[in-house]
C-alpha cells in the first residue's frame, strides 16, 4: 500500500491492518507523553483546497505525534490565490522531498493526479464528489469498538448521497466488511446509477426500523447551486432523523459537521443511540495508523524495534 | 485552579504564584535555547473565532517553548465556515484530549461554557466584553517590575470602557493588589453600573494628575455599529493621551494595538513613562507560566524534578 | 553579514559562502531523518503580508529542519487587520527574542526598517518592487549545479521587469558572478533608468539567441493596475517563450509561479532546457543556508562541533 486514493482500492485484509494498528495508537492516546518517535526528521505536507476543521486538525496532529515536520497550506493566502496549477504547486511541495502529502482538492481525482506527479506517499482527504477514505475507515473503527462484526448488518445511509464523498467512501466500506447498504433520500439527491454499487435505494424513512445502524449524511447546502430540495422545511419534514424515529438498538452516526435541526434533531445527536463523539474520537488514531501503514510500514524503511528510539539526527559538518 | 475563566475567580494569593511562576521564566527567555521540556508529548489547542497577533502568537510560542504538541485553528478557512457550533467543535477537539484550550471568541462566557463541555483546562483569551485575563495579569507583571506594590495607588483607565473586555479583567485585577481605580470616557463610553465593580468614573481628563498610573484604552471602531462618539476629532481633543497630558512619575500602559494618533498620541507611546514595551514582552512570560501552572503545577501532573529531562517517550509495539 | 535585506549588500564571497552551505545541507535534505539540531531553542517569525506559498513554506520549513521554533504571522486574521502599523507589530514580536525574523511586505523597504526597529537578524522575503534576496541566491545554485560558472556568460531576463522585485535581485546578481545581463520586455514594462544597473535592453526576441540562459518573469497581472500591456493575446505573440524559441544548449528559468499559457507555454515548462523544478528544489536548500549562515556563523554563537548535538535544555526549578 503506497497511497490511500479511496476505499475502492483496499482489501478487506488492508482495511483490518489499519483499523488493528490504530487500535494500537489508542494506549498511546492515553499516555502522558502522546508522542512516538516514528517520523522524526521526516516531513508531512498537508494541502486543504477546501476549508476544514477536523480532518485538517486530526492529520495535523496525527503527524505530530509521530514526530514528523509538518507543512501545512490553506489555500486561502498561498500563490494558490495567484492562479499556481496543481501541478505546479505539488512540483514546488515534492522539492521538500516529503514522505506524504495529504491533500483535500475539490475535484474528484485530484489526489490520484498527485500521486502521478510526486514521489511522496499521497493521502486523499477529500476529492470532490469521489471519496474519502480516512473518513470511512474511522466510521469502521468506531463501529468496529460498538458491534462485534458488520457481517450480515443492515446499515442505512441517509440524506444527500448526491454531494458526498462520504456516502461513496462509505457505502464501498460496508460493503467489503460484509454489510448490506441501503441509500436513502429523495430521488433529487440520490445519484442515477448508486444500484451499481451494490446498495437498495428507498426514497422514504418507513422501513428505518430494519437497519441496525443509520448513518445520516450532512445536507451539504453549500455545495447545492440547484434546488435540489423543495425547501429545507420539507426536508426536515420528511428526512430528518430525531430521537422517536431511532429504535433503542439502532445505532446513530453522522460524520459532521452537522446542521442540528436539519438532518438531525439535537435529542438524537445527544441519543444514547448516538456513535457521533466515538466517531470524532476515533479520526485521530486512525489517521495516525494511516500515516504509519504508508510511511513505516508500506514504505522502504522498517518501523522502529521495540523499546528503541530512532538514532538522533547527526549535526552537519562544516563545510569550508 | 483548574481553569483560567476571568481575574474574577482569582484570589490574590493565586494572582501572585502566577506572577512569581513569570519572574522564572524570564530567565529561560534568556538563555540560547529558550524550552523546557514540561509539556512534551501533551497537545494545546489554540481555538481564535476573532482576529489576533499578539494573543495567540504568544499563547502558541508559549506552548512551544514548554515543549507541548500544538493545535491551531483560526475561525476563517475552518468548518467554523459551515456553520458548526461551538459546542461541536469542542467535541471535536475534545477527541484528542487536549491538556488546555486556549480560546477567544466574541460571546461573553463563551470560554466557561467550553470548560463545562470539556475536561481540559481552558483559558479564556478573550470573551465578548467580559473578560481577557492574561491581559491583565501581564500588566500587573510589567507594573510589578516597574512599582513595589499596587497597594493604595492610583489608576486612571481612560477610554472606551464600554466595549473593552480588557477595561473589566483590569478594573477587578487592580482592586485585588490594592489599587484604587478611576474610570474615565464620554458618558456614551462608560457602563452605566461600572461603579458596583468598586470604582470611581470621571468624564474628563481634568484630574488625571493624581494618577500613579494612566491605563489608556484602544478605541474600538471595529465594535461600534452605533455611533458612540460624535466624532473621532471630538474624541481626540477631549480623551486623548499626549505626552503634555503626563507629569514626568506617571506610567503610561495601553493593551496594543495602539491607534497612533487617536487615544494616544505618537510621542506619548514613545515618551520615557511608557510601559506599552514591557507589557508586550510580559506576554510571553506570563502566558507560559498560565500554562505551567494549569497543567504542570494545577493539574493531577506534578513538576519535573530539577535538573532532570522527562523520560523519552516508548515507541510503539508491533501489533499483529 | 548580520541581516539579509538584498543582494546589493553582499559581496561575490558572500554569495559563494551562502552557496557552499546550501550544498552541505543538500545533503541532509537525502537522509532519512532530514533534521539537524542546530537552532535548538531558538525563535524564527515568519512575517507574511502578502500571500506566498513556496517562500512562506520553505523559510518555514528550513526553520524546523534547524530545529528552531518558528511563529508564523499571515496578515489576514492577525491584528494586523485592526490597523497595526508594521513599527507596533514588530515590537510586539521582537518580545518574543526571536533570533530571525522573515518579513514579505509590499512596500519597498519594509524589511530594512525591521532591521533598524528589531534585534533580530532581519531576512527579506521580498519588499514591494524592490529585492527578493533568496530568490536570486536560490537560482545561483540551481544555476551553478547546471554550468561551472557564471563568468561571461549571457543571461536575458525577459517580461514584467517593471513590477518584479525578483527581476532587480537576479540582475545584480548575476552580475555580481560575472555575468552580463540583458532585460527585454515592451517599453512599458521596462524601468525607465535600469541601465544605470549595467544591463542591456531589447524590446525584442530577436536576439534571443545570443543567450546562455533565458529566465522568464511572470506577468504580474494582480500587481497592474494601469493597463501596461495593450492585451494578453498580444503579450503572448511577442514575448512568450515556447519551445521553439529555445535553442538546445539555453537554459530555462522561472522563478514561479508560472502563468502557464502567458509568458511560458507548456512545452517550454517541461523541456530539457527547463531548469525551473531545479530551482524550486534549491530554495530549501539556500534558505537553511541563509538561517545557518546569519544565526550560527554570523551570529555570536558558534557551529555546533561535528557529530554533537547540541546540549538539552536544563528545566526549569521550582520557585516558590
Amino acid at each position: 500500500m503506497k497511497h490511500l486514493l479511496g476505499i475502492e482500492q483496499l482489501s478487506r485484509e488492508e482495511i483490518e491492518a489499519i483499523l488493528d494498528r490504530a487500535e494500537s495508537f489508542a494506549e498511546v492516546g492515553k499516555r502522558d507523553i502522546k508522542k512516538v518517535p516514528t517520523l522524526r526528521g521526516r516531513t508531512i505536507v498537508s494541502l486543504f483546497y477546501e476549508s476544514s476543521t477536523r480532518t485538517s486538525s486530526s492529520f495535523e496532529l496525527a503527524a505530530k505525534r509521530l514526530s514528523a515536520d509538518l507543512v501545512s497550506i490553506k489555500a486561502a493566502g498561498s500563490s494558490v490565490d495567484k492562479g499556481e496549477s496543481l501541478k505546479d504547486t505539488v512540483a514546488t511541495l515534492s522539492a521538500y522531498e516529503p514522505a506524504a502529502i495529504v491533500i483535500r482538492h475539490p475535484y474528484a481525482g485530484a489526489a490520484q493526479m498527485v500521486a502521478e506527479w510526486s514521489e511522496a506517499a499521497v493521502i486523499n482527504a477529500g476529492d470532490g464528489k469521489h471519496e474519502h477514505p480516512s473518513q470511512a475507515l474511522l466510521d469502521l473503527f468506531a463501529l468496529r469498538r460498538r458491534l462485534d462484526s458488520l457481517e450480515g448488518k443492515k446499515i442505512w445511509i441517509v440524506g444527500d448521497v448526491l454531494h458526498s464523498r462520504v456516502a461513496r467512501s462509505n457505502l464501498i466500506a460496508f460493503k467489503a466488511m460484509g454489510a448490506e447498504v441501503t441509500v436513502c433520500g429523495p430521488p433529487t439527491l440520490i445519484p442515477r446509477d448508486i444500484e451499481r454499487l451494490g446498495c437498495a435505494v428507498s426514497h422514504s424513512l418507513d422501513e428505518l426500523d430494519e437497519a441496525d445502524v443509520v448513518y445520516v449524511l450532512r445536507l451539504q447546502r453549500e455545495r447545492m447551486k440547484e434546488s435540489f430540495i423543495p425547501s429545507i422545511r420539507e426536508y426536515v419534514t420528511h428526512f430528518q432523523i430525531d430521537s422517536r424515529r431511532l429504535g433503542p438498538r439502532q445505532i446513530l452516526m453522522h460524520p459532521g459537521p452537522v446542521n442540528r435541526g436539519i438532518e438531525l434533531s439535537g435529542d438524537a445527536i445527544d441519543s444514547p443511540q448516538s456513535l457521533i463523539t466515538e466517531q470524532v474520537a476515533s479520526g485521530l488514531m486512525v489517521r495516525m495508523a494511516i500515516l504509519y501503514e504508508l510511511l513505516a510500514v508500506g514504505g522502504e524503511r522498517p518501523a522502529p524495534p521495540v523499546g528503541d528510539e530512532s538514532p538522533p539526527p547527526t549535526p552537519i559538518g562544516q563545510p569550508a
